[in-house]
């Protein structure tokens, strides 16, 4: 079956919002094994939106719109939509009565606003629609059946869209599917995109049945295994070999196998498990650390102290680095890094700490150490270890790539101990 | 005249990868003063990107084409277009040389790994094209004029297309358009969105030349003015009063009136200014305000230390809250928020410290403390105040509008001091 994207509105056009729907809805097809071969974004008006939409019932089965479902005479998905199938409109009661409830609820909420549009036009349907319910909005969302092809409208807010897509499209089109698809996400760090790739040249080259896809991300790699089948009995026999042979070859650089789980949380989960409490001590990362750790509800449990020592007093007064250190050796140094990660330890009590020092430009480089030099210190069970990284690009690229290598180390150290001192 | 954007690539249906490059785009379209009707994204499929290309060329003056352009045989746009508008290819020896030097330098600098691509195929360019030096990569980028159509192409990767847009293609779209196209930024703070709206609806209202459009972003609102005239004096001139009314409207919430210049960079740059130094006492946002404050080169000056207090414990350890006060306050308090900036202020002798305390969600809201609670307090000169909130949205969104918040906050604090002590 074939699914094509139509994204509305001439705010799309002018840049002034980023379309993130379309990635989204992109991703959740490749995940229903649909094929997408166009995506679409057209402006609020009616000729040209009747023609994108005619070409796209013309050569997909399944045409999915966003944005346009708005109150004001501005918003036209709806009604460009059926007049291009012929369906006629009709005012839907269950839609008109949340409708109301909503506004009265976002009266009492905002006593100082009144809502001035004309709400009630988003209770008008094409005949025969199946009405998706809208819990963050008042526009429903609209299944629209005809000849063969579907419409499907939704909002164009992703806070409206994604809960509607979820709770009704994503079974709706999961039905129309003949097989069913199933698929399995394998996360990756510490290794490279490019490295990752030749690792599973062989296994993509003779792909069938399940597929695999990589999908790159900042510091980590996902591999989406997606099997068609009878049912999910059948998916699932089919895909727990290619898990199994992708544990073989990736081992402890796997570090979820679950869609939601993060990075920072596969860190938080193996520091509570273990019973043990974590201390930052950030200089050119500036507390960004922190925040991905803090990120994962219920870190408080694990995570006790940040410093960001972003000068050298800082770094003295809060972590104890020797004045004769930053003077010999500096601030980017390894002998820095494992003074602030010994110090971390020590003036926290926390059982882990892992430090961070580096230049992430534009200025300052020089050539014993260029833009990109990045030192880490874990302090751990008494030992410290250092490692030197060089990364290249921006300052906000450097600090990133930082941030992300930063926890693929301090879960190496919590995983495997530290053995070597230096 | 008349643009329309194509994106070329399969991985984008999938969305293995964002489309940023259409939102990037589409804001410069805008800044050229170019009309943006659709934008499509296409696969990797010669009768499909034909098919794409033709009527993209049929129904718009001017078509920017991204991605495509790799040396890999999946890689059809430079191919597809050429014979959309009948041009044949023949090799630019001046591309040929670049790629040589580009793929030397590269194989010195990476001796682990071979290019095996056929890399020359990037040097064929269609008869009588504009060739783009590309300075981040091997694929150059080509304006192809003809019939008074132009198509332009260029690299997927958002760092080879953007300074390539930059260096040339700007400047050759800027010299098409028959008249000079001047834009503006004023960049608010501090003010909703809805609320910048309403203030200037009576401007957008009357607007003819310059245009006014707002862009949304978390705790920003910019306005865009842009203006046509025969020259730069011109519209200067246009813009003038515009800005001098936004002045007017907006006073003390505009904090950059260039597009370059960031709310963080708009503190430090005050802090500078005033000779003060910064200490941040951070609790829910767990880094995250320093991490913003960082992004801006050359912060070291200005900001000395960040306190990342997650626990009860080091809130008291390393910041000085009293145990009573987080006993019968609780640490979501306003007393808790204040004993932070006031430890903040005395243990770093920062001249100005920002403290902020919150509940981020999903769990640990009460009825009286609910999800989305944040104080903040602001010690200066000797004085503190506290500040309370209210956020809604999932845990991330909570703590995305708190540190924008935060940054509001003290904005206003180092501009117009702490008046009042509670």
């Amino acid at each position: 079956m074939i699914a094509e994207l139509v994204a509305v509105g001439t705010e799309i056009l002018l840049g002034n919002i980023v379309n993130t729907n379309s990635a989204y809805l992109s991703e959740q097809m490749a995940q229903l094994g649909l094929s997408v071969y166009y995506e679409t974004v057209v402006g609020d008006n009616h000729d040209r939106m009747k023609a994108v939409i005619a070409s796209a019932l013309d050569r997909s089965d399944v045409v999915i719109l966003s944005g346009g479902l708005g109150p004001t005479e501005d918003d036209l998905t709806k009604e460009v939509c059926a007049e291009v199938m012929g369906l006629p409109l009709e005012e839907d009661p269950h839609s008109r009565k949340r409708i109301e409830r909503y506004m009265k609820e976002y009266e009492k909420n905002h006593p100082d606003r009144r809502i001035t549009t004309n709400n009630y036009k988003q209770a008008q349907v094409p005949k025969g629609a199946l009405v998706i319910d809208n819990h963050n909005g008042t526009a429903p969302g609209l299944i629209l059946e005809k000849d063969g092809k579907t419409a499907i409208l939704l909002p164009g807010p992703p806070n409206e869209l994604i809960p509607m897509f979820e709770e009704s499209v994503f079974p709706y089109l999961r039905k129309k599917q003949p097989e069913i698809i199933c698929s399995q996400v394998v996360k990756i760090c510490g290794i490279g995109e490019s490295q990752v790739a030749a690792d599973i040249q062989d296994m993509i080259e003779a792909q069938t049945n399940p597929t695999l896809a990589p999908y790159a991300k900042t510091g980590e790699v996902h591999l989406r295994i997606t099997a068609k089948g009878e049912d999910e009995k059948e998916c699932k026999k089919l895909i727990k070999p290619v898990v199994r042979e992708l544990k073989r070859r990736f081992g402890k650089n796997i570090f979820a196998l679950e869609a939601e789980k993060t990075l920072e949380e596969s860190v938080v989960d193996m520091l509570r498990d273990q019973g043990l409490t974590l201390a930052l001590a950030e200089s050119c990362t500036g507390g960004a650390i922190a925040a991905r750790i803090v990120n994962v509800p219920g870190a408080s449990q694990v995570f006790t102290h940040g410093f960001v020592t972003y000068s050298n007093r800082a770094k003295r007064k809060c972590l104890g680095v020797k004045k004769s250190t930053l003077k010999t050796e500096g601030a980017v140094s390894a002998k820095c890094a494992k003074e602030m990660a010994k110090g971390g330890c020590a003036n926290s009590d926390a059982d882990i700490c892992l430090s961070i020092t580096g230049l992430a430009g534009p200025d300052g480089g020089t050539k014993e150490t260029p833009v990109g030099t990045v030192f880490m210190g874990c302090c751990y069970n008494g030992q410290t270890i250092t490692r030197e990284y060089h990364f290249t690009g921006n300052r906000t690229k450097i600090r990133q790539q930082a941030v992300a290598s930063a926890l693929v180390l301090l879960r190496e150290c919590i995983m495997e101990g530290i053995e070597k001192n230096d």
